[in-house]
């Protein structure tokens, strides 16, 4: 059993990272099999659906990583100017070590897919709120008044978004800068208003 | 010669149409004959590169139209601030009009294939650091200084990358007004910093 669960969790990873890396599109199912190391019986065990099948447990791999760095950096920050430079360093640094492969495990994929695919798409779509929601908590223990905590959650969500791909296909980290400033001016101007 | 010039430009938008809904991957060379209504033969006649050299030309459009769009927007706006709502409206409308299909024209090939092929990689680099030159610019005859509007052009343009991928995804431009509020807020205070 613990190797079953094995090759499938690895099959996740590894279609996870090339979806982030390429794309659902250009992600073939021989790709994940040769990245994941794992049987091709058990892929097709786990994975009855395909390549669809594969894509919605992937995204879901990608919500919960994404989620979990968020907590963890509003965890470890004091003030929401900390909590977005945080964001957007922490984001650089995985873009940069990835060298300037891997930006938001879901983007391609939901500009790919997501008003194609009901089921991805309702993914991604649950995915992007949730991060969004954990922000906007964060947001409001540091101070943010509710409504404009979830104003600003959003923008700060499309900032690193776009700031990830900038720098990806720029292969450098001004964007991550630029994005970091801005963020900061808008959680300290908000915390300004609510006061 | 004006029919091989039609076929070759019908060509072109075809491909960026369906490349900015379903990406690079996603589309087949049938696609853009179908789309295109080209002949084949006029396909492989223009395009003796194939895909990767449609893909080019396209990238070019899409550059273009986003280019000329931002000049028509600064052009019939009268501060940074109408500026930059007017950018958000603008592609919020035309987000709309596709049914969400059609956010930004280069963001999903600049994903997918961007750090693969170097040609198209290059092109979409250099689509994306015209957009922050005509946004800088423009900032700039605003009354913002010119080190301040570098780095908030390019602000604002994640901003606006970000806000278009979740408007996207979310089928609603909730993103797009939370990118307008956050993007009148940047330069409301960068022309206050500068002054």
């Amino acid at each position: 059993m613990a190797k079953t669960t094995d090759s499938k969790e690895k099959t996740l990873a590894a279609a996870a990272r090339l979806f982030c890396r390429q794309g659902y599109q250009g992600t073939a199912l021989q790709d994940i099999l040769a990245a994941s190391g794992a049987p091709r019986g058990s892929l097709y065990f786990h994975f009855p659906g395909g390549k669809k099948q594969i894509a919605e447990g992937a995204v879901a791999l990608g919500d919960k990583a994404v989620r979990a760095f968020i907590v963890q950096v509003a965890e470890a920050s004091r003030s929401a100017e900390s909590f977005v430079s945080n964001l957007a360093k922490g984001m650089a640094a995985n873009l940069e070590a990835s060298d300037f492969r891997e930006g938001c495990p879901l983007a391609t994929t939901a500009l790919e897919i997501a008003t194609d695919s009901e089921t991805i798409g309702r993914a991604t779509r649950d995915a992007f709120t949730a991060w969004e929601r954990e922000i906007r908590q964060a947001l409001i223990r540091f101070g943010i008044n509710a409504k404009q905590a979830a104003s600003a959650a959003t923008a700060i969500l499309s900032q690193l978004e776009g700031a990830l791909l900038l720098a990806r296909t720029y292969r450098n980290l001004d964007p991550m800068r630029c994005a970091e400033d801005a963020m900061r001016l808008l959680v300290r101007s908000d915390r300004g208003h609510s006061r």
